[in-house]
């Protein structure tokens, strides 16, 4: 299945693509796809619905993020060799884990803001999954069971807030609409091999970022697994798993984002994203 | 006001202390302290009730912790001078910010339980805020403003895991039970100077810290207004805002918590907690 959320922001309805590509309204089988919706059994049922008998959803609606309020977003940090010698990283002995913040979380075609006076802004694509079990210290063997699905993330980040400003990373990943995630979650029985996914980024037509999930460093089982030793991984929880290189601040000269610049990213099966760049004084959130 | 929540884990409801320090069930006038509670003005619905009329609640119920289901727990990082020293860390010039889990918020006088093989558990007494309005780029004069109430925290550290395993210091700071908070949310009309208020933590009887949130490096207005610059704060987020001088990786030697170690801990006019230690496979999370 893929599970989308539809309508204005704020106001969005939980939705079903079918397989001609059209979107079904799922609100009368459910509320909306949050944590209360992944712990009840909300994926199981839905599984049990005519699909051909929901109503199509007429016209192109705006996509919200698909799945609603994470009670935690938890990123891990250069999870792909290249990205790691492309910033200047050692390459990591563990997973380095970091947060975002549910309130970051927008839709994945909606414009990415930059905060004011952003000079350093970046992208990043990833592949993206959400939590389906309580999970605390899951072996690997068994990490993938508490997956509920995958999509596509935008780990959107400002480098300069993220790097030169003392601390931690979270000051440069939690800013609002630096995590486009969309445009639907894809349960696990739709994809052949996770980890052999290719994913890509485009910035302005030229496309800059162009790998494959087989060449992380650590796989999305391990991931899932050493998350669980550290925090209790609850149903609705969103980890996005890394980047790989290709990012502005790897370019020489580097290329950060400015206003009007056009990110196209996806990640193969899980769908597209398309995202406007808007500086915060034309935005809706000024 | 100072709102609690009362009642076995998982099933608190809402209460009042009132001024004979019993707690009155709040229940009849709202579900439960979350995100919604505080976005739909139910502070000042509270205000309007007759406490006099509200149920008394007999006996010694278990406390949770004072709020739920917050959207993002957010921590500052070394904000007094002496506890930067005692670290061996360079005092901040801006605040650090970093993430606890809301899901590792716990009751306060419950058990705090050792992640497995854990060695370098610490303790940290802080006084944390619970925000009360959607606050983006706010300023320091009006950032009180958008702050619901102030309550006691434990921000439970294990220090290997946050320092000695790569990256990012939430690997230490978010597993169950890492973030007491309570017992009471202490709404501002009651404090007469939040910034002059004393903070101590006793271990095993001993008293180890002891200060006062006027050695703050960063005051409070300046913590919500900086963070309000780098994420969308929302309706029930917690902000926890550092611990002065006294925790264990200070010592010479370092102690650590051990199973049945008791933490006494309590911010001045906001109440006391009392936790003690147990080994992961003697707790309820085994």
């Amino acid at each position: 299945m893929k599970l989308l959320r539809y309508g204005p922001e704020g106001h969005e309805k939980p939705g079903l693509l079918d397989e001609q590509g059209a979107i079904r309204d799922a609100s009368s089988l459910c509320a909306d796809y949050t944590p209360a919706f992944f712990a009840d059994g909300g994926i199981e049922k839905l599984r049990g619905a005519d699909l051909a008998r929901l109503p199509v959803v007429e016209g192109k609606p705006r996509l919200g993020s698909c799945i609603a309020q994470p009670g935690n977003f938890v990123a891990i940090g250069l999870n792909y060799v290249q990205h790691a010698i492309e910033t200047n990283a050692p390459i990591p002995a563990e997973p380095i884990i970091f947060n975002k913040a549910p309130s970051c979380l927008s839709g994945p075609n909606d414009p990415v803001i930059l905060p004011r006076g952003s000079t350093k802004c970046d992208w990043e694509v990833e592949i993206a999954l959400v939590i389906g079990r309580r999970a605390l210290y899951v072996p690997e063997e068994t990490a993938l069971d508490y997956v509920a699905g995958y999509c596509v993330c935008n780990d959107v980040s400002e480098r300069e807030m993220q790097l030169e400003h003392g601390g931690q990373w979270v000051k440069g990943k939690m800013f609002p609409t630096f995590g486009p995630l969309g445009p639907w979650l894809v349960t696990p029985d739709e994809i052949d091999d996770v980890q052999n996914l290719g994913l890509w980024l485009e910035l302005n037509g030229k496309r800059i970022q162009d790998s494959s999930t087989s060449d992380m460093i650590f796989r999305l089982a391990t991931i899932v697994s050493y998350v669980s030793r550290h925090v209790l991984l609850q149903p609705g929880d969103v980890i996005t798993t890394g980047t790989p290189p290709g990012v502005g601040l790897g370019m020489k000269p580097e290329r950060f984002l400015k206003p009007g610049d056009v990110m196209e990213l996806g990640v193969q099966g899980l769908g597209t994203q398309k995202q406007t760049v808007l500086a915060f004084e034309d935005s809706a959130l000024a």
